[in-house]
């Protein structure tokens, strides 16, 4: 039975059904005059942002692909290639600016609707949230559907097994377009987001002494942006890039380990399927009046568990239907990537939320001061990385051995490759959850700025404070499925050398190629935090110097009878993110090339295992320091330790002003580092073995 | 030509010059009487240190005795394995005992001296620290040398060519008791000097307002002790580790290479030549009055420099004599780790030291705060790991290539080998130059406390703040050595378990074990640096209570007329640093064994592997970053940003309490347990392979 129609239904189904919600939303009151100007403005600076960064990632794309067109034509890759990196960084660029769009015009909606009651509020934003979800699987499905089927008609004079093999390995190089866009959508949002914000606080908070989210601050409208370019189109394009690379490279897995179509369609048929499963999820999210923040989160995982229960009941028939009785290994194989993705987002949450001890104790060390509670900090996120990685071992473990490991290598790394596509199958619900966060965040801000009165500040505070912990399970989340799809990509890059040449590989990590690989695999996440980390250092300083400009120069700002320019504020964001943005893109994108040509095709697999390693362990540290800190401030601000103003407080403000870009910016980038270093590998595999100085 | 007997020689001129010099230096007087009283304390501390960090070490290394034994007498491995363990952990534990004692001894000498001229300062701290330098490399030969001729005389019914691979395998084992002296020597001076120095600083200079070394400061003994404790014994320890694995594992892979006895004894000659160098080199350590600290580094230079060219023309001829002509390509692989060493000390020296820019821009980084400068030297950390990676990645390379990696695998790897040894030729003077700093640190602090005048006080700064300059130098050195070191003993690892048994080899990076074993192998030293970051605070967090209680409690200690119990801060810090080690030791002894009997030989390796590069990287990145804020804050104390007491010092002293257990805790920790980890796998890698649940 041909299930591949499942992925053309699922991409229907998601994409009727955020055009659905996405009209549902945009439907509803905006609010006040008042509102609808301050959501007018954040909508117009995150336009102006998409804006302005599509027209130099354009550029940027119009140059790569003219390099690939070239070495296509010199016969190094296939002529597809070069146009699927364009259609990948389309679908995927698009993915970012529908689900900005609907957040930005979701924002003052949620702050009305939760006037109204906080299940209003939730389903407001959830559902804005959602229509990023289904967005981004809907195109992620379209895109890969729309391939597929011109594919095998393109091809359709090869022999079945043949043609096969041809399309897994064409379409394994499908995510590089998508890769690249999601680079520069999480580094330059992560720039603009962390930069908008330390550089409101602080002239505003920390100079001025005004509130945050203080309309008077010229700052804050940027800030407002910057929730939606770094948190909702970074956060997407990451997930869609994980979402593409794991279902191609398990396809390609599943052709390799010579399960011929089935192999290659199960792991497209899985994500179809979870979009079904997600979307009935939607449907169980909901709470009443009065609910706590417990109560809420509750809410929302009834959904995201739904979700993923359908998807394990539905995953045993298809592995049946799709590949034929007795594979229940494989099924074994997608079960345990789908519960280590939970697993993950829990015990981020446990280092990160401060109802548990961790972040409590963190927030205790703050009675010795700053120092003590960096190095707490610091301490709590290094050890925050023990479990994830035992998880990721745990779930790599046993994919490779219930799918039949022991007896064929290649099968066993089938079932790697489909644990992570068995994690991102509900990733529609999973993302809803995440992209509610910012929009939440945003409609607090806004009825703070236009004044709706406590008890709808209290109902949006309930709603952005959970939130904040959607985003660190969201981020535990998407670093897991990073590091196995870059598993399974490393995996793929092989088998594709494989192909071309099986002489060319000798992966013996004590072959000094390899060695040396991963000696500068494990260097380059932390040379990519740096850069990253002195960019919003960068960015924040310009920000302040025009902050306090304003404050200087405008005539009756500070007593809120003029309003200050929060255009100009936008405006120094957007151009140092995207001038902030290069140096590491060129990083990710140079690095495999370079390591190629000179240690061979060897030190890139080393190189590959090693980034991936040690940038997931970097990864997990920053965002769940960074995590840790935002909510011990926020723990002291409910109270404790003195409270909001003392001297614990102050220490604590020290911490998640460190922690901003860890958690923020550096961080969630790594992830798409990772599979970017794997993806470029990929595609000049064939130029790696021809011109390597080291063979 | 037998060249062995360069190794006793080495030895034998070591020891009888450490013997002679600090005959000379226990010669000069101690100064006034409370000088001697103050250097009598510190003494006294430092000895009760040491006896009851001996006295636990003691059973646990029974414990591992009886292990061991076990093991042996179930035909696990050889009978010599518990009973070398022993003699090297004696060894190593008595280098430590004399490069303390003699540490001790000059502290107040060295003050006294300094009255006298700058020359005779210097002179007299040198010595000192060329006690422990020869000490440490005089034992070192001994061990080994006693252990050959014993094993060839015990062997002598065998053939020459079997006689020495069952040397050269047994002998590898033989840096496990050195590994394991220390991990506690590290870890527990480690945490000792960290939680004096941030004690004595939280109460004493932050609370109640008295400079550094204030002999009110109940806790400036156990500051003063913690520098020897930490930077001398510790410090020693790790480089013998270092030197003892370098050698055997070079001398494993020469024989593995084919080499024979020749393979065998080059390294162990190419150590005891450059003792004799290093003994030259010592003569050209001398300076003038007014030198300034570029001068004064320069006359330190001039003695290393000296040594590491007599090395490198001696070497030349060495190959020579001892593999016979035609081997240039081995005499390039020793150079490569010749230069290597000194490329490492230099760029550490650019990133920390306040003569360059990066810390200059660090210290700028303060104008805007604690978080700023935090966020700033973390990513001045990060940044300075990429040139030492690339700095080992090339000398690997060069050394595998030029000693024929291209046509002999084994060649090549010896060649990697060899340039580790190569590094540690000269180690003598390196370390004479690091333990150097320590001594004059506490001569500065008795020359204070002493009140020595103002001109003393001068002399002694710039022989500290040269010391701080030493040593980075030397933590960058003691951290390339040891990833070359772990290199050489990741490659042996796999030579033993491929003598037992090849058909269970399968390194290949996509062979899921060996994934697996990276994960886990690149979180360990963020696990092992987040315990020990731990274990500071806690330890500091005892010291502070302490000291608050008596500034309370004893009358007439803050006018002066009353003495502090120094004591007691010191039992403090001995106890929690003797309860404190155990955990982060217990991670390095349990984890190779545990991972291996779940994953194999082949996850152990991947372990090794992964935990070598994210240990190298994780400990340039700590140790740097906290080097360089130090320097930021002794730049701003110089008048710059505001000078001394301004809000920019402020910021930075919160920076360099976090860079405190970075620089001299955690990183340097991370070294010992790269090695540990390796040579612990080797000793059990019968065991691993009998019992691993994969195979």
């Amino acid at each position: 039975m041909d299930l591949m129609i499942l992925s053309p239904i699922g991409a229907a189904v998601a994409l009727i059904y955020a055009y659905y919600l996405a009209n549902k939303v945009t439907k509803q009151p905006e609010g006040t005059e008042q509102m609808a100007k301050i959501s007018a403005s954040i909508r117009l600076g995150a336009d102006a942002y998409l804006k302005r960064e599509y027209t130099s990632v354009v550029k940027f794309f119009l140059l790569v692909f003219v390099v690939l067109l070239a070495l296509s034509v010199a016969g190094f890759m296939d002529i597809f290639i070069p146009i699927s990196f364009l259609t990948g960084g389309f679908f995927s660029g698009l993915a970012g600016f529908f689900g900005m769009k609907i957040a930005t015009s979701a924002n003052a909606r949620t702050a009305w609707a939760a006037k109204k009651s906080l299940n209003d509020g939730l389903r407001l934003a959830f559902s804005a949230g959602s229509v990023m979800g289904f967005v981004v699987v809907g195109l992620g499905l379209l895109d890969v559907s729309l391939w597929y089927y011109f594919l095998q008609y393109w091809f359709r004079a090869l022999p079945e097994a043949e043609r096969i093999t041809k399309i897994a390995s064409l379409m394994l190089t499908f995510g590089m377009g998508a890769s690249f866009m999601a680079l520069f959508a999480r580094v330059g949002g992560g720039i603009f987001t962390k930069a908008a914000d330390v550089g409101a606080d602080l002239v505003g908070k920390v100079e001025a002494g005004i509130p945050e989210d203080d309309p008077r601050n010229p700052a804050v409208i940027a800030d407002n942006v910057g929730d939606n370019v770094g948190d909702v189109a970074g956060m997407g394009a990451d997930l869609y890039e994980s979402y593409m690379g794991a279902r191609v490279s398990a396809s390609a897995l599943g052709v390799a380990a010579g399960l011929g179509v089935g192999g290659f369609v199960l792991p497209m048929a899985l994500a179809g399927l979870g979009v079904l499963a997600a979307f009935v999820g939607t449907f169980f999210v909901r709470t009443e009046e009065g609910a706590d923040q417990k109560k809420l989160l509750g809410s929302l995982r009834k959904g995201t568990y739904t979700a993923g229960i359908l998807v394990a009941v539905g995953a045993y028939f298809l592995c049946n239907l799709v590949l034929g009785a007795g594979h229940t290994g494989i099924y074994v194989a997608i079960l345990s990537g789908l519960i280590a993705g939970i697993a993950i987002g829990y015990f981020t949450e446990y280092y990160t939320d401060s109802s548990y001890k961790p972040t409590q104790a963190l927030s205790a060390t703050s009675e010795t001061g700053s120092a003590t509670i960096i190095i707490g900090g610091l301490a709590l996120g290094m050890k925050s990385t023990a479990i994830p990685v035992l998880i990721v071992g745990i779930s790599v473990l046993i994919s490779y051995y219930a799918a039949g490991g022991s007896s064929s290598f290649a099968m066993g790394l089938y079932g790697v490759g489909i644990s992570a596509v068995g994690m991102l199958s509900t990733l529609a619900i999973t993302l809803a959850t995440d992209a509610y966060g910012p929009v939440a965040d945003n409609a607090g801000g806004i009825a703070e700025m236009a004044g709706l009165g406590e008890e709808v500040r209290e109902r949006t505070d309930a709603l952005d404070s959970l939130g904040n912990t959607t985003a660190a399970t969201g981020k535990g989340f998407a670093i897991g499925s990073a590091a196995l799809t870059a598993l399974a990509l490393i995996i793929s890059f092989v088998d594709q050398v494989n192909l071309i040449d099986p002489t060319a590989l000798n992966l013996s990590v004590t072959n000094p190629p390899v060695l040396i690989g991963l000696f500068v695999g494990g260097m380059l996440p932390f040379l990519f935090s740096a850069m990253t980390m002195e960019a919003v250092g960068r960015a924040a300083q310009s920000i302040v110097v025009e902050v306090r400009r304003q404050f200087k120069t405008i005539p009756g700002l500070m007593e809120g009878t003029a309003d200050p320019d929060y255009k100009s504020c936008v405006d120094l964001c957007t151009k140092s993110a995207q001038k902030e943005m290069i140096l590491p893109a060129l990083l990710g994108v140079v690095s495999p090339v370079l390591v190629g040509l000179v240690l061979g095709v060897n030190g890139v697999a080393g190189m590959l295992a090693s980034s991936t390693v040690s940038g997931f362990v970097l990864a997990c540290m920053m965002s769940n320091a960074g995590g840790a800190w935002d909510n011990a401030k926020k723990y002291i601000e409910a109270g404790n330790h003195g409270g909001k103003g003392s001297e614990c407080h102050k220490a604590a403000v020290v911490g998640d002003t460190v922690g901003d870009p860890f958690k923020d910016t550096s961080g969630p980038s790594i992830n798409i580092l990772i599979k970017l270093l794997s993806v470029v590998a990929i595609v000049f595999a064939p130029v790696i073995l021809a011109f390597s100085l080291i063979k």
